[in-house]
């Protein structure tokens, strides 16, 4: 008689001499929701949060700083009291028949396009973090190096499946910041391309350079879907500047908002998930409602970001219990609506290290069971965003690759349970030899990246290294061998003549 | 504008001078399943699993070396074959229709008792490890000093639902670790008890001192379960003596066995996850059928662990997709048969590191969705069972307590949504002073175990300790606090005697 412990390392002594090779090439591009969507919330309470949501807008208001929106809100009927906009329900239910539920996510290349439609699984990693870290040069400013790198990352794994803006390159002066990052995107990746909404000049630009990058006319870019910005209110019920002009300008040349509220419970937000969820709805209604007045048939995304704060220093939290309930509960007001939706997983740890490990792999199972469409901040980040973390991102690969995993099905006929098989080895015997095993041994099973599988006499033998020291060694490697995608070149080389220009005439400012 | 991540950081600020009590007491004790149970399998394949086993069992047969397990089987009708035996499907029909669905799992103190039934969900902490790590004291074989310890460390935490072998106490000779273990388990917990099946003497005196150390009589006892033990086949198709004869042992005295076959697929048992299930399902319901035959009506826990190897060293694998999908499989056979099952998570990692959190974390998430009745090895266990890690054990509680957490739905009626207080809050300020908050605060959130939520300066300032650092304090303040549950003493004092006259008299020797 042996434990389970021990019958573990028996194994792991039969065949450590073997060490066949791999064929394994699964393709984690476009993934669906392994598990059905589920529910928080009953449906009564999912359309009260809904209508509560609705009086928030028509009795409370949002407050929008910039005159242009509150112009367009008052078109369609809103009340205007100063810088508060009341939006009546009639202006929103008008939107949400106008916005579309699903569109093509258009790529640079083909291959990476996207269906951002409710059922869909797309991973952006980690985004909008002012620093990174890595442990072999510490944590630091972002800088366009780091921008560069972390695009070569997110481009090297297929399960990343859309870029964003992993960190702030804050060596490069804001007002030609977007000539940098548009760039860096279109140099080393053939993926769904990310662009801040820092004012209409860096919009309209961007724009620019992402046609003249694809070769596209004015009509072929506004047709479909080429980049994408989130648009963050500042909960609760603020609408900035930069934000609605973005929410317009986007709309308008039918690029894709993501709108997503960032309501903290107990913070920037009611301390009860029902509480914060009805604020972030109402934010994002209004955003959307924004968007449709601007041009019916835009696509907008529904999007929440609602965790909570701990109570004993006010600092946020994410992949806690009531993260995982706002992610589902917001699922659920997504479908009551009928929008795809962006949600996140995230972490507040400050290191990789086991905490932020089961963050992000809670936030990671919360978003997929909420059927998020778009899933972010899912690889890297660090200390609730302000660090993107080079051996954090590594790990969250895998998490992600094992995710996507599931979404195909092991196959339940009679030549894959294999009864031959079982009748071909004797009691106490293995299966390593059998026809069923050697036909399929090369494929089986899941490949990691940077766990590691072998025996603690081995592994220490090796160095002891911890899972953050053995991902050092991994994005190394992948930067050391990085190849831009197919057609990068010629695409940057399109724009290059276009970055040198607007840099001489100066760039376009942000947006206060 | 800001990003999320500095938004977050703002957001930290704010209330950075608060430290206010939080009063939440969570009830952990007795947990359902959060979300409903998945599928991985369509039904038909499951039939097809289910029916594989089955002929397994007919055609192939198992090897049972114990000649009292074969006399049973061939007393309900098998055929017998030197020490092979062939169960036809009657025999298994049988065994079903008998096997009772669902029963009270007693614990010394009531408060702790369990409903071992589908939909259950009960968490056993890492079992089987032949040795122990800890950050001050390092990796060393288990002693009765380390079994004692955690002990304690699964009593302090209510989401450890029943006891186990945690680690193995080497310096206790084998045929009296029986005494130690019962003793240990009585002395300083009051959850529901574990013994090991090695062989007749052992059982019985361990039956015999917890009739003691409870006060049952022989009736009082056969009535209710008082204690469980896992019963491993050595798979492929091999039952050996003292598992066989606890199954009987077991099963006679009316206490539960968890059969648990551990397939793991590509080395054991065949390298398809449906071809693992169908061993896994054969084996384990040879085991239930034993248990039927020795008495009719007798508890036994359906059970699994199958999950795969690493083919690139025959090293096993745990918290891998494939394993998830043979846990969810598995719950569709347990739901096949109608019967309560045990399934399991697991890491392989070395260390206390994200790989080790990652592969946990995937694993609790699977056995939740695979409903599984009883989750074995949720805390502490590391190298695949070769060890029960400390840190490791205290940040996996962090990960059963959230997941505990999910079992509470928040509310949705209008008083927690809090329209009031979303008026009450001008745009763009805070939530931290309404009444809604104010009255909620200190029992609003998951307060953490280990997790730190401080920003990156504080946490720095403090020393920056990762996860597995911090944890080395918290476990260390539990042992150090320990107090034992109420009654203890007094059961405890029940079997000394009998401990001393047991061992006077030469203990029990493990059946070979």
């Amino acid at each position: 008689m042996e434990t389970e412990g021990q019958a573990a390392g028996r194994t792991r002594r039969r065949n450590r001499d073997a060490a066949p090779k791999l064929l394994r090439a699964p393709d984690y591009r476009q993934l669906r929701h392994p598990f059905p969507a589920q529910t928080m919330f009953s449906e009564d309470e999912v359309a009260a949060i809904h209508d509560t949501a609705l009086r928030v807008l028509e009795e409370l208001g949002m407050r929008v700083l910039l005159p242009e929106a509150r112009a367009l809100y008052a078109s369609a009927g809103a009340r205007i009291e100063e810088d508060m906009v009341f939006i009546g329900r009639d202006i929103v239910s008008a939107a949400l028949a106008s916005a579309p539920k699903s569109w093509r996510l258009r790529a640079p290349s083909a291959l990476r396009d996207q269906d951002y439609a409710q059922g869909s699984m797309i991973f952006m990693a980690g985004v909008g973090c002012p620093n990174v870290n890595d442990r072999e040069r510490g944590r630091r400013p972002g800088s366009i190096a780091d921008f560069v790198e972390t695009v070569k990352l997110c481009q090297h794994y297929d399960v990343i499946h859309m870029l964003g803006p992993m960190t702030e390159p804050q060596d490069v002066p804001v007002h030609l910041r977007h000539y940098a990052t548009i760039r860096a995107q279109l140099e080393h990746s053939d993926k769904p391309l990310f662009l801040f909404s820092r004012g209409p000049g860096q919009v309209e630009q961007g724009f620019g350079l992402i046609r003249a990058a694809l070769g596209l006319s004015d009509d072929e870019f506004t047709r479909d879907v080429w980049v994408s910005t989130v648009i963050n209110t500042n909960s609760p019920r603020l609408l900035d500047n930069p934000m609605a002009k973005g929410l317009i300008d986007f709309a308008r040349a039918g690029q894709m908002c993501i709108v997503t509220p960032f309501c903290l419970a107990g913070a920037m937000a009611p301390i009860t998930p029902s509480g914060a969820l009805a604020l972030q709805h109402a934010e994002a209604l209004a955003g959307i409602a924004l968007t449709q007045i601007a041009r019916a048939g835009a696509p907008v995304s529904y999007g929440g970001f609602s965790s909570n704060v701990y109570m004993k220093s006010g600092a946020p939290a994410y992949g806690t219990p009531e993260h995982i309930k706002m992610q589902i509960g917001g699922g659920q007001l997504a479908r009551h609506i009928g929008l795809p939706w962006r949600t996140a997983s995230g972490a507040a740890s400050n290191a990789p290290d086991m905490q932020a490990a089961l963050e992000t792999t809670m936030g990671l199972w919360g978003a997929s069971l909420a059927h998020g469409t778009l899933i972010v901040h899912t690889a890297g980040w660090l200390e609730g965003g302000l660090t993107f973390g080079y051996e954090k991102f590594i790990n969250d690969i895998e998490s992600l690759q094992m995710f996507a995993e599931l979404c195909t099905r092991p196959s339940g006929t009679a030549a894959e349970i294999g009864f031959d098989a079982i009748a071909e080895v004797p009691p106490g015997g293995h299966f390593f030899q059998t026809g069923h095993t050697m036909e399929r041994y090369q494929t089986a099973f899941y490949a990691p990246v940077v766990a590691d599988l072998n025996n603690f006499g081995t592994w220490s033998e090796a160095g002891a290294k911890t899972a953050d020291m053995r991902a050092t060694d991994v994005w190394k490697a992948v930067l050391r061998d990085f190849r831009p995608p197919e057609g990068a070149a010629e695409r940057v080389e399109r724009i290059l003549p276009l970055i040198e220009a607007g840099t001489a005439a100066g760039g376009a400012p942000a947006m206060d």
